[in-house]
């Protein structure tokens, strides 16, 4: 029978159970479980509610329970349809009468909501050392190709010259960003709905406060319908790893490009590859391939919360048990998707040579040239015209910007001096990048140096 | 080593390999992959690349295999990656020489896709199944409560009086077209992938028409390229399944909304409930609240593989290996929802003298009362003018429209004659619906026959 | 006053006057709801429920209106909510008493839905002449690039030789399937609603049947609850949008990576790309990239109607109002971008030279070199294995296969002789493959020959 | 010609301008726009890319141009593409040479950005302002509710009796979460693009501190290819107004329930309500289902949002411009949601007596009753057990437990004593409730106060 079934007289059918059950994957929750249970004892005994010797046995049963279940020695029952009923019988087995006592002042509804925010705690923290991971790994990279140019692109057409470390850079930042998202969203979840029992307090003396600090939360929520019926914590939180799957899915295509035999920009080990069944040549970058592909995933998953919470009256429905699937997914995903693509990072080899040679393709200097039009005192309008101008003659000619001579450039711009040299091919377009934030040398370097302190990676 | 190991040095690294990996849930394919590797090993023999004798050992050595899996003696290696590989591997283990034949003309970029239709094809027919499951439930539950008047709503508010079957057939209809969608899709998905190899097809002398015809395809598809980057097949068959989910979470809101104190107009049995851990008193509808809630799970699925297509170049890319996992998610929530549905229809029990107590409450009969006016030749504004003040007469006099004299409404309108009580109170104003698809006892029993014939449910 | 406004004593705020009106977007169907009042009035006056002059006035006035709203002289006033309301009451204003007789046996809400799947079935019919029109572009452009071979990819690495023409059937073969979903969609929504009124149907002698003949419907809706209640018809067509967004997604990134430096397979010309305000010498292909992100929308509209519908009670509510936006969004957006891809693709010319030199990288001949091993009875793992050695001869070597001696061939594999050159090398490859529907010259010039004959295009 | 013409020989075709333009929807920016260039030419100014007189043209052209456009006598040019060379060109045409400096070290890519981060400030800034407008008059009407039970519900059933200003500061709490992750947000976000030019800065000496400071953002942003390519400000803004969404739909389920004859709870007035065409006597609780529906429009937003940036490379790509119209539709709608939602709030009278009559049904107390034998001494699963069957002795004999007999109840339990009765009832059960968060007076009464002092409405 079930723990709740005093007032029912039939139990419900095959189908239902199936249908209802949730220990299949809320079991996952077993750890926090435990520790909310603990922690609920205590005050329990500390209040009055339990005698110290119960609330032991409590304790001691519930700590047996956990080493079983880590042992793969716990039987999980359907029947006993979640983790809590599941954990809570087990205690009721093992240790009797006072285990009766342990849902005192609780219920399922903030129960498993305090287990649910401990175990998105816990998971925030595993994505963020993932996500410094793969900071270092892009700053690792960045480093030790200090000083090489790569195309820069817009629209996928080349633009402009910009350092590889700039570019591995702006990785760097957007991850940084994503671990402040995941961090707010950690401040924002740290309250503790227990006590708030079903949805309305309770009249039995309890401190929520205690099981609050016990817990390692910063104190408990100040509303108890608002306790058990809200969901925006996971939410923001399946938000935030939507935001990092979608930069992952960025970083995903670009290295996929860079490995293609046309961008031939990176070589990545066989340690990181895959071939094909039937293509005896074939040397896939399939990892980036796939952390591009699981970014979908965690779309979805946000997708699925936001559908399910949409237009649910206050304060618990059952239909607020699918929250936990995707979360538990969404994490799953973004952790493999960082670890991964750092993996990667170490992995690859940049094809300086050929990058080298590709480099002059493209009239990516075209845009210091113009700069040096205005430095000569051309208003810009002005110099980006003399500069497409000088670029459709290279097209006619079949040859770079260098390749102007002087009187070419001049029946174009009579500005334009021999000084000019100085300012094109990519080399120059490089040094020539003074400000703030941007691919010249000194810049990066600066950036460089922010990061290494930043993540104490050491050495540069 | 892999299998397609030949030019590789080194092995992915365990990071990229546990990533990597769809082993864990392509297995489910497995009797599909099966079915697929018989056909077209018979099809190599007739085309003379195998020999009969190695197409006899292939196919014995696979029925093997395939009763090994299923008698759950098959051990799934991580490191062969997929389905596909493990069986061929156990195979070539089993066989030896001539199971490295059956590979031949065939690249698991067809293959799984061969298989992922067939999957597709099995999982609509039971589908189809279960939604007919559900159709006669209801329909069931109409005959049943044949005659009785529940209040119609629009907004929420009480609109009119309807009858309970034809409220019950309105979903009757919402679910014969999701099965028409679900056909549609089988229909267009019948097309045989196999032979499409990587992408370009083959040089070897294969017929595809007979694989096609062997594994109950409709013919075998045109376009190599398109065989084996395409997905639509599957973002056609999610969104039918999403469409569903839509219908049956109204479904859900619809019953959560009756088996409340406020509504009361079902009583579900104790074995479609479940109680609660704190309120004794409580007994919830969960199963309808979980398929409202699910509902949320088949739009996630549905946006992941939606989000996973956009922006892939051809042909086949790795990213395209996570468009099983929705699916069979997809699938596996849509039949439990369904399944649920009818298995509550089947549990729960109308309490008509409640209903008809409340029926009076909301001026139900109003409309009727406009259409009686429009009878005697009012213009319909006018009527409806009419109608709302006579409504607003009774609000003022706590009565029902019935309870209005003739001189109050005369008052209001002196075309109102006697006869006019004959068109007031909810059992006139069914009586009253007459046109093709109303609320109607006459036009509700018509198509309660038509449903009795379609779905062949025997008796009225 | 509203039109409703019977028992209402204070009109509605400010705020939700403008929160609430829908006249901003629902004037789009004015022409299908003058449509229908047309049929409407017609049948009524049929039925003797309304005069024959009545009805003329009727007619006459709506043609009025029409011509008003067609001329821009018609004034939309938000105070009278919508765009059924708007055109009411200016019948009123107009023609007086008469029209008041209208409404006669109809409501907004089968009204609406009425309108809605009118304009839909038009909608349908637009998008379908887009989506030929864009299969003869492609079909236009592989027919003048017959027998062109290009690189085929798979994880956008090289894989075998393709024939650009195979390719770009393989787009029009998915907008077949796309052609066929619309088409589907239509023949499952065109079913009239009219006469369902606000849920109940109603007690007049109305004719369903003639005004559904009228407005060129298949038959009227068996369920009057189901016709103003579900919204499926337009789920189900923006999910056929949505997966032709996704299919144009791929068909934009394709071209936006051909069009790239490195790629460099085509030139768009200047008409279709656009320039930089900063880079002079940028020749972006803009169309084909907002083709890309314009699918993000499609998909978008498509969550939005899902989530809209998900858990809403029968019969009608107001959140339904929303269902119109996504859908005239969804439909301008689907227009545009097959409109645009079918110009894209009339102004791209294929860089012949740069291909040709760049197709000897990436060993494209290599999984013919294995099919030849089979051909000479060497089971296809060991083939594979060939392959894939002789590949990483070439790569230490520095070489393509066909720079491999016979010798340093034999040395891999005794089977090999001097017929193999006669496999290797890209032409070589083409030639070679003959299965049904693959890239080989036959079977590419067969589809070729049904497509032009299927879509019509007259010459060859 | 467009002003980045220099290389171009053609003009790009109708449809393709057509369906690039953006004029159409980021004129929305342009008030931003002029800021921005007024900072950038006080810059270059500064910095002496440009003379003072130079600047002063440039201001008091764009101030000019600011006022006609607010005037609106500005004409929007489709061929000028958008805001920006709309806005640049106008300034050319009006004031000549000058206007040709101002697009100095600077790209419409960082231009635009700078534009949209500005608008986006504003925004939250807009949006905050409306949570409190709603939270000040949720909290309002709380105070004014003071005292007054209802229901509290899970899974809809009727679970326990809670304190409606309890409930409705869930709400409240909800919302203050929600201007929380605004404000985060907005934090992250003001950081200042401009100077990153096309994505690789620039070689001019610009000083991008001095832009920053005037235009109110923290500091530049560090990376130039970052500042161009990111959107994740505008998927954690949607992410923000997507959440806020679910919220009020949770809101708007919960009045629309209250307003139906069957909760009967709340009578909203006439100027929050709307008729029906066809039935007199309705009135809906439109804005509230409306609030409810276009929830799914901002969560389509954020759908859109994310799937536009699935997989794009850097830096910046066209599909990009499509991240506008999401974020004003956002924008719009929830400042709309919110504005309604108070409105409503404010229009909305409590039903006491109705309430009070219902309040006995649901055996809301039994919990209490537990709570009661736990107090005694009675382990909590017993508790629970003694009080479900009291409840089913009640259901038996159809009384509430107060209408139990001691005998009665002694036959369940011994424990129960004369006592009881006084924590029986829904008026007890409230007095009882003491925990902290709890729905008792007394914790109730202290966050009505907390609240009052919180959003400073000055009297309690």
């Amino acid at each position: 029978a079930k723990l709740w079934g005093g007032r029912f007289e039939e139990s419900v059918t095959d189908i239902v159970e199936k249908f209802t059950e949730s220990i299949s994957f809320d079991k996952e929750l077993y750890k926090h479980d435990i520790m909310g249970s603990k922690a609920h004892a205590s005050m329990l005994a500390a209040q009055g509610l339990m005698s110290a010797s119960d609330r032991d046995s409590i304790v001691k049963g519930l700590d047996e329970i956990q080493k079983k279940i880590e042992a793969g020695e716990f039987v999980w029952r359907t029947d006993r349809e979640d983790v809590h009923m599941n954990i809570e019988a087990a205690l009721i087995d093992m240790i009797g009468e006072p285990a009766k006592k342990l849902h005192t002042a609780r219920s399922r509804n903030d129960q498993v909501l305090t287990d649910f925010r401990l175990w998105c705690r816990d998971a925030i923290d595993r994505i963020l050392a993932s996500v410094k991971h793969l900071q270092v790994a892009l700053l690792t990279l960045a480093l030790k190709n200090e000083g090489l140019i790569v195309p820069g692109y817009t629209h996928l057409q080349r633009a402009q010259p910009v350092l590889l470390s700039h570019l591995l850079l702006a990785f760097v930042e957007q991850l940084d960003r994503d671990a402040g998202r995941l961090l707010d969203c950690r401040t924002r979840m740290n309250f503790s709905p227990l006590g708030a029992c079903a949805l309305a307090g309770t009249g039995l003396p309890i401190d929520r406060f205690m099981t609050s600090d016990s817990l390692g939360f910063t104190a408990p929520m100040r509303n108890s319908i608002d306790a058990v019926s809200d969901r925006d914590f996971v939410l923001e939180f399946l938000s935030a790893n939507a935001i990092i799957g979608i930069h992952l899915s960025r970083l995903g295509e670009e290295w996929v490009l860079w490995a293609s035999e046309e961008f031939g920009f990176i070589t990545p080990s066989d340690s990181v590859s895959t071939g094909s069944s039937i293509m005896p040549q074939k040397k896939n970058p399939d990892p980036m391939e796939l952390v591009r592909g699981k970014s979908a995933r965690v779309v979805g998953d946000l997708v699925t919360l936001l559908t399910l919470c949409k237009g649910l009256p206050l304060a618990y429905n059952r239909d607020l048990q699918e929250d936990k699937e995707p979360v538990f997914d969404s994490v799953k995903t973004i952790v493999g998707m960082l670890e991964v693509s750092a993996e990667f990072a170490q992995n690859i080899t940049f094809n300086k040579q050929r990058i080298e040679k590709a480099l002059p393709a493209g009239y990516l200097d075209a845009t210091t040239l113009a700069d040096y039009l205005v430095k000569k005192g051309v208003p810009f309008r002005t110099s980006h015209d003399v500069a497409g101008r000088s670029v459709a003659l290279c097209v006619a000619k079949g040859c770079q910007l260098q390749g102007l001579s002087l009187d070419e450039f001049r029946s174009i711009s009579p500005v334009i001096d021999d000084d000019v040299y100085g300012y094109l091919g990519v080399e120059n377009a490089i040094k020539n990048f003074s400000s703030y934030g941007s691919t010249g040398s000194a810049p990066v370097s600066d950036q460089l140096e922010y990061w290494v302190a930043r993540l104490e990676i050491g050495t540069k």
